[in-house]
């Protein structure tokens, strides 16, 4: 009979968002009336720019006519999009990546999960504690991890704490890692990652001979000039990292999907023999055969991301949604509450109230304000006695939410 | 030092169409003022349906508005496509799929090296040869084969031939096979399969506890009403079967990108204790995990193909490619030529004179007649000595092809 990958039983029973789903769809099935208000998922609200509408209105009239309709496009892209995404990304800031070392893809998730097609089971994996569970349940279901304990964690994974008591920053694993995950601007703690941290990690990849996978789908929400949007503004990252870089939060691509990962030509893993093999070709091998690429309507309208009307359309909806994120921390702070991130990032995490779990304070939220949020906890054993707080969302609902929070726990 | 998954080593080194580009491109480089015609790789020509193109842009036009805005949406699919792709594709021929046994997806390619993740690495695997190149290449880099032999077939797959010798009728395996690849109409043969041809491969899995993964990508293309449009037309496949259904040959979404999968809930594999595990579950764990679902306005764009006008486009386009194939049937049929496929699918399968080989054929037909078609053998060493062309071009493409054909060959 057909074997199963066994691996697959090992999961949780429930990713994170689907059984914050069915406690709220339990809620509002018993209490009709409620005005739910959603901070959990991390999912924008504002609809596209119009310089992206427009883009894409003009391609869907290109795929109405014959002489300029496109049937398959390359699998990595095509060059209009990666030239912009090296442009605006890259090169603006002094880094040198070619327009072949960018990937475009669907997702940044399914980036950070397919990676691993690429490399050896016998790899050992580092995350931080708490992570973006994509990280880790891709990771257990290609079998590079044991059981799960009590605690959450899952057996041959490498976890590194981030909490207040570390003020957010990893530390180095104290043996060595082949992959590390690290995400900046953090999700779900909102922190970010100084030039220090991250030439930090870059100089042990450099040293153990480590790959970083690095996450910078939230990069567009810095506004501290002394924070790196990318990995690869640090000397050397160029020989260690991959960088996976998102349209979804900025230019708001949830539903439209649209990604893109760098891969520098000058990255190499090692194969049985010992022998030096560039990761590049890997995963343009991979893509090729397994994937085939993004809708040429769906690049077109990535690509009017970084026109000028484009960029003016994506900052205006950072900054919205940055003003509900300072005004969540400044409510949460005038009750006295503990808060982090928001700064630099779309997200607040804050300390829930001594002696009240993640998930006891989402059910109290839900119960009380009528609110969702995240519990830490579905983050990573760490994350528990925390809880985060989404900013996508309308100025009206975070004010409701703000003055709701308040009520609750006074 | 990270290491990389050594399996991809084991991969010949081009996947087959890029082998193609290279060669035509130093071709065209050599021959600037060549026309070249493309009959190679099977990428639809003509533009995508009017209802489809006014679908996408009032979809688009939704994404600029915050109250019409998505954001992620179900990475299953929204319910509106797959309730019409139900309708239309199986509760019209009596077939009773529900619409959350669909997994809408970005690609059939995708799919189906994708499907992998959720088995067992120490299942057996059967292709037919010759065979669409993915499924060979996704099992080989999973590690699910041995080495290559100098034949070109992988140690540990089971190789099962369609020649004319068999009436390209796949005979059964020999020996226990744990999954079986189908594709019908074929690609790259244009063969069809009958009731009686599915029966007896249904009726095999049933017996052997095997899984059929039923690539149904051209079925849009059956014109005879005896041939099965669906693995689920058959009685007891819903207990054995997956099937992968795609846009891309009928509605021309080759660069749009939308496709389904259905894994009925009545599917089952084992786990290593020789319990049941329900497949349907483990994809779904497996695509909300590493999937965000396809953007909303392609998935708004491929339910109108199933509008009365989107139909009857599709109708046009199908009997217009249709066309082309029976024009290059009697072309090559007119100078003596052994010719297969064609009459239910886009592609004509042609055996090359004898003696010469499936590369010498291409180079041939490059170098007198400017056209591009695709090696058999470049789809399994029992491939070799025969030769595709697509039905994919413009009516005067085809003509010129046909007249340059005749003319090379004479």
């Amino acid at each position: 009979m057909t074997k199963i990958n066994d691996h697959y039983l090992k999961l949780k029973a429930g990713y994170l968002f689907p059984e914050i789903g069915r406690r709220v769809s339990k809620f509002c099935g018993e209490n009709p009336h409620a005005e739910v208000i959603r901070l959990g998922i991390g999912d924008v609200t504002e609809p596209l720019p119009h310089a992206i509408v427009e883009a894409m209105h003009a391609a869907v009239d290109e795929m109405g006519i014959r002489e300029s309709f496109r049937g398959y496009g390359p699998e990595q892209g095509y060059d209009f999009l990666r030239d912009a995404i090296v442009a605006n990304k890259y090169a603006n800031r002094g880094i040198e990546i070619s327009a072949n070392e960018i990937f475009v893809s669907d997702g940044s998730k399914c980036d950070s999960g397919n990676i691993l097609d690429i490399f050896g089971p016998e790899n050992v994996i580092a995350v931080t504690d708490p992570v973006y569970p994509v990280y880790v349940d891709t990771n257990v279901m290609v079998g590079r991890t044991g059981e799960r304990d009590d605690s959450g964690r899952y057996d041959g994974l490498v976890y590194l704490p981030v909490t207040s008591e570390n003020n957010f920053v990893p530390a180095l694993p104290d043996s060595h890692v082949d992959i590390v995950y690290l995400c900046y601007p953090n999700n779900p703690t909102g922190t970010v990652a100084t030039k220090e941290t991250l030439k930090k990690w870059v100089d042990y990849a450099r040293q153990e001979n480590t790959v970083i996978l690095f996450d910078a789908a939230y990069e567009g929400y810095i506004s501290d000039p002394e924070v790196p949007h990318s990995i690869f503004e640090i000397e050397g990252a160029k020989e260690v990292a991959i960088e996976f870089g998102s349209f979804s939060k900025t230019a708001g691509f949830t539903g439209t999907r649209c990604a893109w990962t760098v891969i520098p030509k000058s990255l190499v893993g090692i194969d049985a023999a010992g022998h030096a093999v560039d990761v590049h070709s890997l995963w343009g091998r991979r893509q090729s055969t397994k994937f085939n690429g993004v809708s040429y309507i769906i690049q077109k309208g990535a690509t009017a991301a970084f026109s000028a009307q484009g960029k003016e359309e994506i900052e205006g909806l950072i900054t919205f949604y940055m003003t509900n994120a300072k005004i969540l921390r400044a409510g949460l702070e005038s009750i006295g509450m503990s808060v982090y991130g928001g700064a630099n990032a779309p997200y607040v995490w804050l300390k829930t109230p001594a002696g009240t779990g993640s998930w006891e304070f989402f059910d109290m939220l839900l119960e009380k304000a009528h609110l969702v949020g995240t519990p830490g906890s579905g983050f990573g054993p760490s994350g528990e006695g925390y809880f985060r707080l989404s900013a996508f969302n309308s100025r009206k609902n975070i004010e409701t939410a703000v003055m709701r929070l308040v009520k609750a726990m006074s």
